[in-house]
């Protein structure tokens, strides 16, 4: 059943699922998109601060986005505008299990774009520790219920 | 040669360089971490108001990281803590070549972590028609010369 702006209400939370990346994962987006040696380099990673490779902040991004996919499916979700501060703030390392979920902290119609909604919520990724890895906000529209 | 801390300063530009993309880049991209049919079905995405295809804003992003290591290989910058209200612009269409550039807009010494730097700069792409299609924000630590 299709969700649409009248379905959603401030103060909601959506869960969205997991996603678990691994060594091969986070060197392979790392050497399209990112490589550097912390994030390619499994040996040189081990000299460093967090003792292992860690995942490319654009690379947590997508994942985060993947279970976002998966959360929504039968959202009537358009595109978002972008997003609002963006924190990184633990390292992904290779086996990390990932847990997305949104939270709705403001909705309104729009006034330039009958028939759609805008939804802002904040966005958070956590790990199979309890740990905070990536948040943010963002702004997206939503179809209102047709007829 | 490497650059430090003292080798930048406020009003700075850097050029990162250029990344065309293509249909199967945006597509193999967006099957991965954005499966939204405006991202990887060419006939749907025909449809809709675009016209065409459309790229992730994830793997704009990773565009936009892409070129941002090009162009600052020589720097002996650290992580970034995030990002500041990204905004995604413009649609970002298969064949358009993306230019990446930064403009440094605040700069002071860590406190916290002695030998290190904190560079605010304003970040872009800008495609083949002058457009804007990414902006964002980001503080980012770097090395103060050694010595």
């Amino acid at each position: 059943m299709t969700v649409y702006y009248e379905d959603l209400k401030v103060g909601q939370i959506i869960e969205y699922g997991q996603h678990t990346t691994d060594k091969d994962e986070m060197v392979a987006f790392a050497r399209q998109w990112d490589p550097r040696p912390f994030h390619i380099d499994e040996e040189f990673a081990k000299s460093t601060f967090y003792g292992s490779l860690t995942a490319s902040g654009i690379h947590t991004l997508a994942m985060f986005t993947r279970v976002c996919n998966q959360g929504t499916a039968d959202m009537a979700a358009r595109g978002a505008f972008g997003y609002e501060k963006v924190r990184f703030l633990a390292p992904v390392k290779p086996g990390d299990t990932l847990d997305g979920r949104s939270e709705i902290t403001q909705m309104r119609l729009s006034k330039s774009r009958p028939g759609l909604g805008i939804v802002t919520s904040y966005e958070s990724l956590t790990n199979q520790r309890g740990e905070l890895v990536l948040d943010f906000t963002v702004s997206y529209l939503i179809e209102v219920r047709p007829g």
